[in-house]
């Protein structure tokens, strides 16, 4: 099926004068069709649409919304090739790692209906009535969480798969049992639009109430904004720039009924390098470091951004490793020319910074947005007087910082903003100082990985992709893993209700479910 | 021991130049000592030893939280009558509701610390490792939920035990495994002193971190200010007015680092009597309304302040046996002259209201803070026209409003703003409207009441005291209740650590707790 540009209104498409065409990174050309950018009526339409929904939606059995969610998976695996080629002419990424990203959309989208199955999301909570208790009687308490309403998901540019339309966000609000309104990444309209097009077929095929999603395109930051303040949306997903997210924070705070906002905005990633792994293996580790640095061009959120050692002759090894190592890492074309300017601009305020030394850089670049490893180090001490060496430069960029001391590494992590991970790496002689660590570690992020890289976030049951503000704006959740789709709930309690009017899942005949009955767990 | 009239700053005590008095409100007098009022240094210091109390607070094994929490409610026990008198004395409560509020206070530390033993509040989840699975091996992956760090908590006016120094705020964050800066409310000093002597004095048998608590007093705005704004504080709770939470929500979000505020502000609890229910009962239900509306002077965030009925003779035969109710009501004193004055202010508003009409008034004041219990009618279509109605009337005052039809009931209910609670009253006969209402319902509150009365809060696992904007600032959690301890909480995850620098809660040979493994629930 060739690409419409349209806009999806639930099932409805629409069109509008404005449009806006993606850009081939690979060759800085315009890619066919034009897509329409949604204005403030089609904001409305879609959140209209989508709190009409909402009642019908929310009311469905969980395995109703189960079935839709592997209805989308199934259908983004019919899109076959078209979908790969057309992202991978939209992204620059590799076809074989957005055919990794889409099995890894797909499987979110199955985790999340496995998980709407097993039932632990709706955190049942069950008091009985005690009707001789002296003084008063306790009454009968039932609890269950419901859904927020419609969910505002913004897509990421680097993930145009897993965190875009069909994304992480999108499978956790549905499988809450909120109907999404997408804004997808301009620079991925084709890709969105397939995606939209799958999720449209299977609400179709599972007969989803209208308005369950709609996919709203645009270049400008009005549509966001519009987005965030329409009084239909009751909770926003995002992952992009601080920058970005702080403004859709600020939106949301000053509605008069003010949202939560889930933003996964940046992150450095530190890495720990003790002295007994330094001393043992400086070599290998150097030789993961630059693999995580560079892979996908470094345009990860968890890409590894600065890496701390103590200064002498390991840390030297590993330096010097992880430079020859880099020297010989060719560059990738990057998501966009945007972000390929800002990675250039943040490398040369590095290059430039007087106590900043550059260790090395990636071979020459040879097309239009070709990122260039680039490899830097600085004292501590110098870390310390200017903080701003810690911010993100998103790309293949990192720096190592030479700590004189446990004392001046322990004091410089702790000065750090939040993170979405931390890593150690470390040998048994190293466990002392890394509990001396960890410490300061749980308090700035929401990962801790040991002997690892923070590259590669696993879907899974256990995982926090989040942390402390400014790497999230909500460091309470998680984006990925069944966890986050708690981020879109709250908890009901319902006293004293007739059997007929309390939630099936409440009921003293419900199929058996996790639950808390007088505080004691209950699985049978 | 006499009242010193000292802040608490962890186990030190401190004066300041700026003093103020209580005043009992059923005379209208000062009352000794004169109280030290906090300023910004006082806050610093507070604040700082709460951060540095941190990490040794939330390193303690649940068991050792759980003993504080219980030193803390035989401590406020020890106090005696002592306590009951000066609480009296500050809030004009009969002594009887402050035993009982008193008994409400401790059984709520108490249920907290077997909810630390208990676990369930960890969040355990562990993803084992998959190191066979292709493409890739799966980490071992392992969650649990840390502290969030120092929490400020803002005492009520209205419950100067259980919503106040030692209250449901101070014991979910100190449960969570936060420190505690708390901000004890003008009205009762007195009370707030006794208490922070009980806390201090557990504090120190159960050996706890100095700065795990402290007390601040003062009257002024700029002293709640800066405790909100001060960089070791992790979070809020509040309980008071919509304009002073909504305050303190600003500030928090406008701090370099934001952090969340859980604030509960306003509420009017609506009432739907169904048909059935009136046409059976309405005499029965009339008088349950009016015991709940006048107790305690009306002063309870869950006062029934708003009642819905279809126009006709069966809810004319409840306003009338309601009206004839509230004219033998007594006033009683209220908790400040200031709440007096306002509470005067917003009956004088309804009374002057054109559209309004009162159907009873209690009778005539005794005293200088008294408040007369007031009983108005409305229609819908007059509810509809001036929302401002349905804003909340802090004290023995409630509006009776006439519907034309279900229709017009279910457009009232989902026009109102968000809740604490809604309450229906019905019958077999009911149950079609009733469900056809609860969808609207759920959406407006955190707690739906069949056939009994809002006030009345028990502390309990199920309990949801908490309810959508402007009820509470987060409609995503509870202020009573165990899972108020998850508001202080956030998860962290560790990959691939090695079991020693796992937390014990974690590791291979920990003792069983709930959790999760690859999702499915275990307890053993």
């Amino acid at each position: 099926m060739p690409l419409s540009g349209d806009l999806f209104i639930g099932t409805s498409r629409a069109r509008t004068a404005a449009t806006f065409r993606a850009v081939a990174p690979a060759t800085g050309q315009p890619l066919e069709p034009a897509f329409a950018g949604a204005g403030t009526e089609e904001v409305d339409r879609a959140c209209r649409l989508a709190a009409r929904a909402f009642t019908g939606y929310r009311a469905l059995a969980p395995d109703e919304r189960a079935r839709f969610l592997e209805a989308i998976a199934d259908a983004i695996m019919g899109l076959g090739d078209e979908l790969i080629e057309r992202a991978h002419l939209e992204s620059a990424l590799p076809r074989e790692r957005l055919s990794g990203e889409r099995g890894r959309t797909v499987n979110q989208l199955r985790l999340f209906a496995d998980e709407l199955r097993a039932g632990g999301w709706l955190g049942l909570r069950i008091d009985p009535a005690l009707p001789e208790r002296t003084p008063l009687p306790r009454p009968d308490l039932r609890q269950r969480r419901i859904p927020l309403g419609p969910v505002a998901v913004f897509g990421a540019s680097n993930f145009p798969l897993a965190f875009s339309v069909a994304g992480g966000d999108t499978a956790a609000a549905l499988a809450a049992g909120c109907p999404v309104v997408a804004k997808g990444h301009p620079a991925h309209p084709g890709t969105g639009e397939l995606v939209a097009q799958a999720i449209v077929a299977a609400a179709r095929d599972c007969n989803m109430p209208e308005g369950v999603f709609s996919l709203l395109n645009g270049e400008s930051h009005e549509l966001g904004a519009a987005l965030v303040a329409h009084p239909a949306i009751r909770a926003v997903g995002f992952t992009g720039s601080r920058r970005g997210g702080l403004a859709l924070v600020k939106i949301a705070s000053e509605r008069p009924e003010p949202i939560p906002v889930y933003a996964e905005m940046s992150s450095v990633n530190p890495v720990l390098l003790l002295p007994g792994a330094l001393e043992r293996r400086a070599e290998a580790i150097a030789e993961g470091y630059v693999a995580s640095l560079t892979l996908g061009v470094g345009q990860f959120c968890t890409n590894p951004g600065l890496v701390f050692g103590i200064a002498g002759p390991a840390l030297d090894r590993f330096a010097s490793a992880a430079a020859g190592a880099l020297a010989g890492i060719a560059p990738g074309t990057m998501l966009t020319a945007g972000i390929h300017a800002a990675y250039e601009e943040g490398v040369r305020r590095l290059r430039q910074h007087p106590r900043v030394e550059l260790l090395a850089e990636g071979t020459e670049p040879a097309g239009p947005a070709c990122g260039r490893a680039a490899l830097f180090a600085v004292a501590g001490e110098d870390l310390a007087a200017d903080p701003s060496l810690a911010e993100e430069v998103f790309g293949p960029s990192s720096l190592i910082v030479r700590c004189r001391d446990a004392d001046e590494l322990l004091a410089l992590v702790t000065g750090l903003e939040g993170q979405l991970t931390m890593t150690l790496h470390l040998e048994d002689s190293d466990e002392a100082l890394a509990a001396r660590l960890l410490p300061a570690l749980e308090q700035k992020a929401g990962r801790i990985i040991a002997n690892g890289w923070p590259t590669g976030v696993e879907v899974a049951h256990a995982m926090v992709h989040g942390g402390p503000f400014p790497a999230t704006s909500d460091g309470r959740t998680t984006s990925v893993g069944t966890l986050a789709i708690e981020r879109f709930l709250r908890p009901v309690c319902y006293q004293n209700l007739p059997q007929a009017l309390l939630p099936p899942e409440l009921r003293d005949d419900a199929p058996p479910r996790p639950r808390r009955v007088d505080g004691a767990w209950r699985l049978d």
